[in-house]
């Protein structure tokens, strides 16, 4: 129902592709996806997403001495619905580095139709080294940058 | 981590409080919430919100001859996170009534302080005339806006 | 830990394989799957095993005239525990019909080894026509366990 | 629709009740609560109970040194489905005290009639001192036994 205007993906970025089917758990009683259940599948795409370039989440958080990339802002349009048994593409893709944080885009397409956009700002983020429990940003190193520019040339 | 602002709560509008205790399986690896989750416990505050005004989800659905409120546009700003055994307070309202749809702002609080930040735009949907599958935006019910003012005074 | 006996999967059964990426959010604080997750995936399991025989669940309750195949019973041992990123094999098969009920096994697999071993009694129902709220039990048609019986052969 | 035996909750055990709300997200397209959800309402039920004898988990987990109460076995049996905006008693109670596990009986009770009956048997588990990844089922005190007895008397 919204007339919001759909972002083309970009031609440069790597763009990571799955097919996800709809189960009966992911949907409610309006018989239509429940829609947290769209933010499990968009999480679990930036993980491939980095897992494609060559960074699995795990050896990511070794390697750069990281706790994580937690999210600061998610936002999500819903166009189209989605059903149980339908088969949805998740496309995938960085639209945005900036120093210590990057932007990632999610369109989930149904009949080729975008059916949802969403993004995602995550935070490269270390242990504060004042705080035990505490988390800090720190710039992301080009070398993650350029894996991704590598990937998708 | 972000510096964005957060709204505070108009003093005329009907404030829907309540706790929520975080449990262990909504916490993932990073022993925080895993923030799907977060739409999850905000999608049950906007059911509560018109339960609380004196309209429980199936008898709306009923007496105003609708199929739902279906979510068009869904927001969250992530500012401190939650972790198991947590008791944290969530606060909705409705922001904005339009025509045929409105917005709900929901924060998170946790000790006080605004750990969340969310929004819904939700649509008020009726059954399509022309497409038994569709459906179909419509005026919301003065009725409806007028019981939300009538309970906030 | 438990030293469970696990069942032979039987030679003549129709048996579904699947594999299942273990994400970020079916883990928990510990690290592993929380176990409710493990559920979810044997039901979206069973649901793919009637789609491989030719039926699936959409077409299936029209066909026969059912509400569906609600769960009445269900248990599961857990031998090893799965971790975000795993691969994991899931096999599942009809291990029992009786006149208006069905026995489902999943095993769940992790490096070739029994991780779980779960079972799913399952009911198959009509509307019941004396109350329009309730369901009752049905015969199952020789033609669905036929249909089972062919596709193993 | 099963016959099965509900057991009597014993009256010297320590029982812990709680009411829960079944919210739109716990439904699926059947418009009943989709099964796994059950599971973790039992898990979340497990923690309270703990926390209701005066171990709350993390505190637990650092008092007596362990990584864990993991889950070796459960099942459940259904009787009667719950839906949306029902409101549910659970009571939870340890069944059985082994000498390093125990069983946990959930008994979910729609409208004072037993909708589910329920068991965990979990194990108290300790790092193994010869596998940093790995756990060992290690003795449960009986000062955890005796909070327990303590509580119900």
């Amino acid at each position: 129902m919204p007339q919001q205007e759909v972002t083309d993906v970009p031609t440069d970025a790597f763009v990571y592709r799955r097919e996800v089917r709809i189960e009966w758990g992911d949907c409610d009683p309006a018989r239509i996806v429940f829609f947290p259940r769209y933010f499990a599948f968009f999480d679990a795409s930036t993980a491939y997403l980095f897992e494609a370039i060559g960074l699995p989440k795990p050896e990511m958080i070794k390697r750069f001495d990281i706790v994580g990339i937690p999210l600061v802002d998610v936002g999500a349009q819903f166009f189209i619905p989605s059903r149980f048994g339908d088969r949805v593409v998740i496309e995938s893709y960085v639209s945005e580095w900036r120093r210590s944080s990057f932007r990632v885009v999610h369109r989930l397409l149904r009949d080729r139709q975008v059916a949802i956009q969403a993004h995602e700002v995550r935070v490269w983020a270390g242990q504060d080294p004042d705080n035990p429990d505490g988390i800090k940003a720190r710039p992301i190193p080009m070398e993650v940058i350029d894996l991704f520019k590598r990937t998708a040339a």
